[in-house]
């Protein structure tokens, strides 16, 4: 197969973990015998800094030409503790999700075997523990007006959903569904919100055509609280933009570590790979960035254009690099590799 | 002291927790020769069976004359999966917030030790974590602008903030933070909201007149991450409506039940004291709810109106119980008592 994949790395461990990544997938091209082409392009801090534009034209020009993003991190700390600042990295994220319609982010948890001792939580709380969250990732919140009154005094953030926008995220949910635990649970705040209560009555309606899927409701609040006292209890769950990147962020210490999660962000045209946690900028350039979130990330990639074999190739060399405990710091506090150490050996095992 | 209590039940497991926490603050007035005047009124489910109304006039004006309020929980599932329900038991207590300018909640989260088996998290995650949120209680999104376009086909909710609302919060929980471990935490996403990012703006400059106490901010996805893997580090938490009803639901696994997290709800002229905890439907009249979390608030109330011997004296009572084992289901799972026999026994210590 011949893929063309644009490579955002971004900022902070961005550019070291996708170098990791960009290995793998290459290791993967030529064993498996594909083409995969990459192109680098800006975007972030990178980008403003050189063109004061965190998503330069040419970088959502290649993007939309290419099969596949690899995306990498995005953020950096002198533009969070700036309130003022007009230009700042995230809008470059945010910009490239709407500009290429990525409407569903698509977030794997799973508790390894292996690292379930390393979870904050108990044991018996999370062994089994294999959930995937579909986020909507174009609307609500995060994309509707924003703007300060003139004074200063007072600030607004609009959050609309419309059906289809809730349901075209809601029909793949519940296909995700279908070929798993046949369980979906919709995360909302239908108490109090509007939306929710659309997303409530719009979600109920699209369950009948998938009668196989038993369809549960939690408030966020609870959502919260049993993503913890009780994962083994989620299989697919469904949720707006905004609740979405809270729960996702927060189910991400079933699994023993942030720098394991990996995601996807689809939509009826384009697709970007890219791990769940962010730009570390603490980490940048010390080596001890864990490459797997990027890695697995790359692997859904392999998966979303039906290379299976490939993508288990290379959850498999993961799986082994945890049983043999070739990790970074963050999972192997003793004796860890670098980011490099641990992708050289997953190359090596793809190879 | 004499002091005018309303009592406000509600719904589900309310009524039942409620009458321990009204037997122990009778048991407090006796001890420590206090005039407490207790008087019921509806609110919830409750008041929509009879009045049509979640928050009817009466109970309102009740509240508004008293020195305090006692409320249970609120909240019935046949108003939950009805999106179309038009009269819905939470904006009774919605409106009591908003009408009794109730605009800061604060929850307290502890570990005890005899409870750290108890949490979710292992004991070593959780060993010494105590720490109050400050979540804003009538503003942002909870009270905007709603509505449904004339064809259905979108929903809105406005989440507006104005320095105002933002300060007088922000102001008390520094004001906590000063005599407690001087660190204040506040919580946004301000890389995507405007809302957020006149929160950190206000604070930034409050926390100038607060020079003793350190501030950091942390984004909400990062927040309830955090809570779970490192909870010690937190100490007061500051942020808005509902990032705050997420994260201290989230943080109630930390206790180990969130049958034991109080609440107080303050404003200029009125305070309200509730359990974090929801109606627990399913539990209804079972005699298994616990009746700690409202008991805790009682020790809140009292706190309030700064008679801390007697607030410490059911505070020494609520940790005897607990050491003795003498608990609800949630916590005893083998030998438990009822919610009524708890009450007791916390009555009989203070007498
Ligand atoms: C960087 C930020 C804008 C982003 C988001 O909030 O969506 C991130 O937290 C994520 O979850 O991908
Ligand atoms: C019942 C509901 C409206 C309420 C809220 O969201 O504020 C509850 O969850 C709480 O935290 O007190």
């Amino acid at each position: 197969m011949k893929l063309k994949i644009a490579v955002l790395p971004g900022d902070g461990i961005g550019p070291e973990i996708t170098q990791q990544s960009v290995k793998v997938l290459k290791a993967v091209a030529d064993r498996f015998d594909h083409h995969f082409q990459f192109e680098d392009a800006l975007v972030g801090a990178a980008a403003i800094d050189l063109l004061n534009n965190p998503l330069p034209e040419a970088t959502l020009e290649l993007c939309k030409k290419s099969d596949a993003v690899l995306f990498g991190a995005i953020g950096h700390p002198r533009f969070d503790n700036n309130p003022d600042a007009k230009v700042r990295p995230e809008q470059g994220l945010l910009h490239l999700r709407k500009g290429l319609g990525l409407f569903a982010n698509i977030r794997p948890v799973k508790a390894y075997d292996k690292l379930i001792e390393q979870s904050p939580l108990k044991a018996d709380r999370i062994a089994g523990a294999d959930m995937v969250i579909y986020r909507e990732l174009t609307g609500g919140i995060y994309f509707g007006d924003k703007f300060t009154a003139e004074d200063g005094q007072s600030a607004t953030d609009v959050c609309t959903y419309s059906v289809e926008e809730i349901s075209r995220v809601a029909h793949l949910a519940f296909k995700a569904a279908e070929k798993r635990s046949r369980k979906l649970t919709l995360v909302d705040k239908a108490n109090v919100l509007e939306t929710s209560r659309l997303w409530r009555k719009t979600v109920t309606a699209i369950g009948k055509e998938y009668p196989d899927v038993a369809l549960d409701f939690l408030f966020v609040d609870n959502a919260a609280m049993q993503m913890i006292l009780n994962p083994t209890q989620f299989d697919v769950i469904l949720t707006e933009n905004m609740f979405g990147d809270i729960l996702s962020d927060e189910a991400s210490v079933i699994g023993g570590s942030i720098g394991l999660l990996a995601s996807a962000s689809v939509g009826n045209e384009s697709a970007m790979f890219e791990p769940i946690h962010g730009s570390y900028p603490q980490a940048t350039g010390k080596g001890i960035a864990n490459p797997v979130a990027s890695i697995l990330s790359a692997a859904m990639l392999l998966e979303h254009f039906g290379l299976i074999e490939e993508a288990e190739a290379v959850k498999k060399a993961v799986e082994l690099s945890i049983k043999l405990n070739v990790c970074t710091i963050d999972i192997n506090k003793d004796n860890h590799y670098t980011t490099e150490k641990v992708g050289d050996f997953l190359e090596g095992l793809i190879s």
